[in-house]
């Protein structure tokens, strides 16, 4: 069996999927060689539904993204990034088409991933938490509400409490045992930041997951997202996050709180407003109440300007974080960390 | 301007197309690195045709079978040549689409094959006899007939001799720099076996092509087709061949002709006969008289079952050279006329 890492090093295992992933294993990648993604696997909206719909493959969408995130030849993520804009494959990015491509071929995810990341000279390694054919499933059993589907989550403005719903998985999924490997192996588990009930919890909920995070020895660090998500997590703060985490995986594992601390200037939290996209509060001293050790960086970057990259997908959020100044701040807590 | 071969090595240029360069460069290639494959650009026929009229791009199809022919890592071989047997791709090799979105996103051909060459890890170098888009066209005056295409002229049985025909590029094309310069720096140039309509008398329609070819002081090999094609070149000798290529290139730069004199089994001749298809006879004596030097080889392979390896596409042809076979007759013919 391959191993998620190499000897020397330290080694990070990111856990996440889309954009967040994207964003802090892009700037980790400049510290260390030895980086396993470990990708949730219940995304069936945009370019990728339809894939998996076609084909009924696996969904590659946000494992490209890990992919490119980790891959060294601009010119191969440009391609890998390619999205037809016309023609039988339009609004399909080309790696999308690849790893669909290699899938059918071979039948094994693991094995397209493989071959990808030759393609694309990576370091490190993309890791499906699970290689089962899943879709998301969210359930508020005191008033018999069902939403069916990452997409459908995805896009719905909750109308009861996310805190009182039950996230699973259909059918249950028992995880990759790459993705237990490399938690295991781990020096730093860190979990991205990423919409909470696609994108994090359903990688919690997968079998052995949980329990890999609870038996590591690495330092288990939660970077918490930046804005709120309109209709979903309206109002939570740091602590909130943290606290739904946990309440998927069904165990204490987070070692470490890393949140944003630095407040834009009035223009800019305008064009917030206007999104209605709210920084999240750091409430600290519920954090230090609960157990967890927390630290505030200064974390905003650039806004970015909408772009339809997927016509599948709504436009996605405008509030970024600064990818280095986390990724340097992830590095700062392992060495304060470790120096005690 | 990259060179089309290393400094240290037999340099071979290769003209043809499909399955004829594909077969050679995949034998050469074991002898030499110093390979140029220079490739017709008029199929607009199959998953290639499609692709072309969908997206307006130059014809993937030749390129793809000759990339593959020398690259390395069977890996990714099959995946260039994995064909989507369903959805939206049904019908499209994966190669095709790569070398589509490189194009569409660079709007350089030349640099599509190039960084596909990377990703496949080729030795040597594929290059397109033009870099226009054009279209092929076959002209009968005297009788006031027009066949327009690559497609349309393959799939024809000709009414008439096509040795009374003028073949021509709409519009006219001119040679890529590139060609010129492998065909110029070659010590052996093969006309590959192939199509005399369709695959090779479209190469040496190019502006600059047999100027080229004339001027080289590399040694001018053509490895005569097998068999005789249908409704097209019924009853042609070897010398019949020779003297066609002559009429498009309009200048006699052929050195030597390589032929088959192997003579299959009964049974396997009764297998040609029902696809009508005949042994090219080698008219040794025409080749002396016009002032040709000729060799034959035993050059059978064997039979190939026919498979819709394009769905868009006839069967082809199931008798096959020998490639090994081919590539060791052509360097013999390089040390006979060396030490000479």
């Amino acid at each position: 069996m391959k191993e998620p890492f190499a000897k020397n090093d330290l080694k990070i295992a990111v856990l996440g999927g889309g954009t967040g992933s994207f964003m802090l294993l892009s700037a980790l990648k400049i510290h260390t060689k030895q980086l396993a993604a470990i990708v949730n696997m219940v995304d069936d909206g945009g370019s990728t539904g339809v894939l998996r719909d076609e084909f009924g493959t696996l969904p590659p969408g946000d494992v490209r993204q890990c992919l490119v995130a980790l891959s060294n030849s601009k010119k191969v993520r440009d391609l890998f990034n390619y999205r037809f804009d016309s023609g039988m494959m339009d609004g399909h990015s080309f790696g999308n088409i690849l790893l669909t491509a290699l899938e059918k071929m071979t039948w094994s995810f693991s094995e397209a991933i493989e071959t990808a990341s030759d393609i694309l000279g990576i370091d490190g390694m993309v890791i499906p938490g699970t290689l089962d054919n899943i879709r998301l499933k969210m359930e508020w059993p005191e008033v018999s509400t069902i939403l069916n589907g990452e997409r459908e989550i995805d896009a719905k403005l909750f109308k009861h409490d996310p805190r009182r719903a039950n996230l699973s998985l259909v059918p249950s999924a028992s995880a990759n045992p790459m993705a237990l490997k490399a938690i295991e192996q781990a020096d730093i588990v860190v979990i991205a930041p990423g919409d909470l009930y696609t994108s994090i919890g359903p990688i919690m909920i997968i079998d052995g997951i949980a329990e890999a995070l609870q038996k590591t020895k690495a330092i288990c660090i939660y970077a918490c997202n930046l804005v709120t998500k309109k209709g979903q997590t309206t109002k939570f703060s740091v602590s909130d996050h943290v606290k739904e985490i946990e309440r998927f995986a069904g165990v204490k594992f987070v070692d470490y709180v890393l949140y944003n601390k630095q407040i834009p200037n009035k223009e800019i939290l305008e064009k917030y407003k206007k999104e209605k996209a709210y920084l999240v509060r750091a409430d600290v001293n519920n954090l230090t109440k609960m157990g967890y050790k927390s630290l505030g960086f200064n974390l905003l970057g650039d806004i970015v300007e909408p772009n339809m990259s997927d016509k599948f997908l709504p436009n996605r959020q405008l509030i970024r974080h600064d990818g280095e100044a986390l990724a340097r701040a992830i590095l700062d807590i392992y060495r304060i960390q470790t120096k005690n």
